[in-house]
């Protein structure tokens, strides 16, 4: 992660341990299933985090999703502790895709994928990826999900 | 929906009416794309009270997820009212799944799908769809996603 | 709420009546006591549509809360239907305060309490509340909380 | 934390350090107020945790809040890192209440309080706190908030 200088240090995937919270369950006694989108969505910060960037939307850009989807194998309770492993799935001109498992020791909790876009905020359309976000990833050469 | 006693008068969709509200919403200025499954719950619950019937988990049943897809086409922002179209897109002896399609007026704002599998409290595993469920709902004979 | 022309035309108070979502529970099968300010903001943007105003940041000004109290009497569980009824409780230059009052049906369901500032975007500061805003309303003769 | 034998060993107080995901942010570009509650409820969790406990609803408890009060400071926006100090304000025979300060680096972000009882499950009524947990906490000599 220090070295950003060399052109082969490239991020392609990010595991991030997590434990339930109380206010992410429902009365069916488990997450409710909304919530494993968020989970998603926090490995993804993680991964920019350790990647040195922020894709949060700025003056510029921003990164709508254009696409979900969540298998729910195993369900979670409160104070789990599971992993999401968040990987990069694909990249195009404008998109990334990421492929997600969530796990709880062996077991298996969730796959997961989600697509965003990236989009000029003067124009709202798609856009090519920053330099300095295509420079910093690449696809994961063992896309698990 | 008041004659229970006729065999026809099954339910197979349900169109709900919404507004964006404040917490929904993201730094992006858009409601979070992880808000859009609850969207569909929502409807989901209403078309089952529209049948009579509360889905809810209970001492007997529970209604887990095991699949979910959302793709999205135009952001929803604060106050927007939406519709969120939901059918019985599939019935099997076990699972129900549902198709979604959210729209503001003319535009198309997503497509969803969503599967649940009826699950025995006592062993938690998948069991028949209650009767008292089949008999109310059928498949739409015109799934729109 | 039409005749805007008329001085006496002020708003003061609003119910808002709402169902429980299933997305709002947790695993105690309650509705978590965090979304209790979620109802509140709910009828304070519904009494504000209802003033012809749209209370949301915008360009020029944001409404930042200062201080939130709530005390829980009854709980509320899934499907319930219940009452929200805001009152402004009090205008100075630069804040309002609003009370609550969650009922369903007869049943005390909670009291809240909320205050936010009119903060201007460009200096991060509290300003006086615009005069579009002050017109539109005034303190109910009769805060219930 | 080690040492329960030891009845000195209490615990009177936690810090949490925790991040802003994206999600818990609002159209006004920062954390949405309710979650600010949601934040002291995970350094609760955190605490009891410490403790050796787990304060989940069981057969036997329930831990519904009855009051919850916050005063807001300096706003939280995407990615702020934070900490959540939560003590143990007052215990009663069938109740505890907590104090909670939130602050990022030098900067008070807010300043919480929240009051918990422990109820029967079957019966739905307060009950004395359960000698588990009144052996395993104390008043904190120095309730910041």
């Amino acid at each position: 992660m220090a070295d950003t200088a060399s052109p082969l240090n490239k991020i392609s995937e990010f595991r991030l341990t997590r434990r339930v919270q109380f206010y992410e369950t429902d009365a069916a006694g488990i997450v409710h299933f909304s919530n494993y989108l968020r989970y998603l969505e926090e490995a993804e910060c993680a991964l920019w985090r350790a990647a040195g960037l922020r894709l949060e939307p700025n003056a510029e850009h921003a990164w709508p999703r254009v696409a979900v989807s969540c298998e729910y194998r195993s369900p979670l309770t409160f104070e789990d502790e599971f992993e999401v492993r968040i990987q990069i799935a694909a990249l195009t001109d404008k998109s990334i895709r990421y492929a997600g498992v969530m796990t709880r020791g062996d077991v298996l909790v969730a796959t997961l994928t989600m697509t965003a876009v990236c989009v000029a905020k003067s124009t709202g359309r798609a856009v090519p990826l920053p330099a300095a976000v295509r420079e910093r990833v690449e696809v994961s050469p063992d896309v698990a999900a």
